[in-house]
C-alpha cells in the first residue's frame, strides 16, 4: 500500500508539474509552433499589440516569483457574450427567441399584432428595437419569457436555439462563436484561469448554451436576473419565474454582478465597442490593486461580420483613457469564425 | 518532445486513475482503515444509519456505469452553515459582529443606547435577539454594515472574527467547525463533488472565514444580499454597499439562490434542525430527477455542544415525511470538534 502510495503521489506530482509547465492540456485546434519553439496559443490572432499584450500578461501573472505573479485562485476572467464571444447582429439571439415566443402567443391571441413592441417582434422589425431600445426588449421578455419554472424554461430555449439560424450570416448557434475568443478562452482556462461570462442577456439562457460552446460551466455565468420564487407543482418544489427583473446586468450593473457571484475583482476582462456596456467592468478589473489586463473589442471588419460602433466612441474614448487594449477585428484576428461546436471538446 | 508528453500523459492518466480510487487527496487528519480495508472516510461519525446513508450514497452516485451514476459535473452539495458546519449558539457569530459594530457606533452616538435593537446589541443580549427575531437582527445590519464599500467591509470583519471567541465555548472562530462535517466536506470534494455553502448569513461575512475554514472558495457561498451599486470613489471604482436587503437567502430563498448561482439542484443538502430555515432547500434537492440525499442535523448534546429544537417540531416532521436522513449529534458523532485550523489545508 505505501509503496502504491508513493508512486501514486510521484505520478500526480508529474502531472501537477506538467500542468503547470502548460503540457497537461490539449492544444487547441490548429495551434502552431511559434519562433520561440512553443506552440502558439492564439493561431487566429495575428501578431500586433493585442496579441503580445495578452501573451505577455499572461506570462507575467503565471510566472511563479515573479513580481506580477498572481495565485490561480485569483486568476478571475470575465467576458461580456455578444459581440465579443459571439456575434450579436443584427440582433443578438437571445431577442430572436423572444421573437419567436411572440409568434407562438400571438397565434394564440392575434390582438398582440395592433401593440408594440409585439407587432414589431411579429414583423422581425430589428430598425424598431434598435430604435426603442433594451426597455422594449424587456417588456417581451417579461411577457413571453415567465410564468414557468426554470426546467421549462430551458426545454423551450433548447428547442429554439438548436433550430435558429442567424438570418445575415446563415450559420447555427454553434457557428457563431469568435475562434479568436474559443482560443483565448482554453489559453486562459490551461493558464489555470478561471473563465466567466458576464453578459447584459439573460443568466437562465446563456446557461442553455454556454457549456457546449464555450467550456463554460453554468455556475460561471452572470446575466441579468429575472425575479424568482420558490413554489410547489404537484408536490414538487420549482423555481418559479416571476414578470419582473430583479438585476440588469448591464454597464454599472456588471460589477454588482461580479461581486455578487464571484466576489473577487477580475484579474482580465473582454468586452466590446457597441452600447457601451463594458466600461463599467473594465474600470472595475483596472481598479484591482495588483496586475490586470482590458480587452474591448472594435467591429471594423463588414466584410468577414458587422461594422459597428459608438455615436459618441465613448467606449473606445475610455479606452485611451484608462489604457483598455483594442482589439480591431480586421487587423487582429486572421479567422473570425470557426468550424463551429469544436469549443465544446476543449 | 513526444516521448516527454508521452510520460506527462501517463503520469497524468494514472492521477486521475488513483483520484478516482479516492487515493488522490490526503486523507483528513485521524482517517482510519475500516473493516474492509478501505480508509474510513468519516472516522468521527459513529456507525450508524446516518453515517452508511452519506457512504452508500456517494458510492452509488460515483460508481461509474452503476444506475444511481451522476456525471461531475451535476455533484453539487449545498450545505447551510450556522448550525450545520458549525457552532450557532448562544448566537450565529455574525451577530456578535453586529453587536460589537454598535458598540463601536454607539461610542460616538450614546443615544443608540436608549433605542431597540441597538440597547439590547450593546449589553449583548441573546434573549431579546431571539424574541426579536430576524427582523431586529437585520435592522442592526442594516444600520451598521453599510455605506462603505465591500473591501472596507471585508477589512472590518477580518479584524473582528479574528480576535473574537464564543462566549460559551471560549472557542476561536477556527475552531467553532464540526469535524464530522469537516471530514464530509472532504469526502465529498475527493468524490468529485462541488461543496457549497448556502446560508442565511450574509455572503460577505461568509467570504471572510469559509476559504479559510472549510475550503470552500468564495465564489462558492450563497447568503443573503444587501442592495450593492457601483460607485466611483477617488477615480476608481467600488462596489459600494447600500442600506437595505436585496435577498434574504434563508427558508424558500435557499432554493431561489441555489437557481441564481449554481443553475443546478443539489444532489446532496445538508441542514439543521433550528428555525426550519432548510426544509425548502432540502425539499429542492428531493425534487431532483434521479438520486438525491438530504442530511438533517439534530442538535440533541447539551454537554459537548447545545441542546435546541424547534417548538413544533417542523424540520424532524418534515424528514419524516419527505425521507431526509437525521443526524443526531448525541450519537451520531464520535467527535465534535476538531482541533482547528486542520481546514485549511485540506
Amino acid at each position: 500500500m505505501n509503496k502504491r502510495r508513493r508512486v501514486i503521489r510521484r505520478a500526480i506530482s508529474i502531472a501537477i508539474l506538467a500542468a503547470a509547465l502548460g503540457f497537461g492540456a490539449a492544444q487547441p485546434a490548429g495551434s502552431q509552433r511559434n519562433q520561440t519553439g512553443g506552440a502558439d496559443p492564439l493561431p487566429s490572432w495575428n501578431d500586433g499589440a493585442a496579441k503580445r499584450g495578452i501573451i505577455d500578461f499572461v506570462s507575467r501573472v503565471t510566472r511563479a516569483g515573479g513580481p506580477d505573479f498572481v495565485p490561480v485562485a485569483d486568476r478571475i476572467a470575465t467576458l461580456d457574450n455578444d459581440g465579443t464571444l459571439w456575434v450579436e447582429k443584427p440582433l443578438p439571439v437571445e431577442v430572436y427567441f423572444l421573437f419567436a415566443r411572440v409568434r407562438e402567443l400571438a397565434a394564440k391571441d392575434p390582438s398582440l399584432k395592433e401593440r408594440q413592441p409585439f407587432n414589431a417582434a411579429i414583423e422581425g422589425d430589428a430598425a424598431y428595437f434598435h430604435e426603442a431600445g433594451k426597455k422594449a426588449v424587456l417588456e417581451l421578455f417579461v411577457a413571453t419569457e415567465t410564468g414557468m419554472d426554470q426546467e421549462q424554461f430551458a426545454a423551450e430555449a433548447r428547442h429554439f436555439i438548436e433550430k435558429w439560424r442567424n438570418p445575415k450570416l446563415d450559420r447555427r448557434f454553434t457557428e457563431l462563436a469568435y475562434q479568436p475568443m474559443i482560443e483565448l478562452l482554453a489559453y486562459l482556462r490551461r493558464s489555470g484561469f478561471q473563465t466567466w461570462i458576464c453578459s447584459g442577456g439573460t443568466i437562465d439562457f446563456l446557461r442553455v448554451f454556454a457549456p457546449q460552446i464555450y467550456g463554460i460551466p453554468v455556475d460561471q455565468i452572470i446575466g441579468t436576473e429575472l425575479k424568482l420564487e420558490s413554489r410547489m407543482v404537484d408536490d414538487r418544489l420549482v423555481v418559479w419565474r416571476l414578470p419582473g427583473i430583479e438585476a440588469i446586468n448591464d454597464k454599472e450593473g456588471k460589477p454588482v454582478g461580479i461581486d455578487r457571484q464571484i466576489g473577487k475583482r477580475p484579474i482580465l476582462v473582454a468586452g466590446n465597442v457597441g452600447n457601451y456596456g463594458d466600461v463599467a467592468m473594465m474600470q472595475y478589473s483596472k481598479g484591482r490593486r495588483g496586475p490586470s489586463f482590458q480587452l474591448l473589442i472594435n467591429h471594423d471588419d463588414a466584410a468577414r461580420e458587422f461594422a459597428y460602433g459608438e455615436k459618441d466612441n465613448a467606449s473606445l474614448n475610455a479606452a485611451k483613457k484608462y489604457g483598455f487594449t483594442v482589439v480591431n477585428i480586421k487587423s487582429d484576428w486572421k479567422t473570425v469564425f470557426g468550424v463551429g461546436q469544436a469549443a465544446a471538446a476543449k
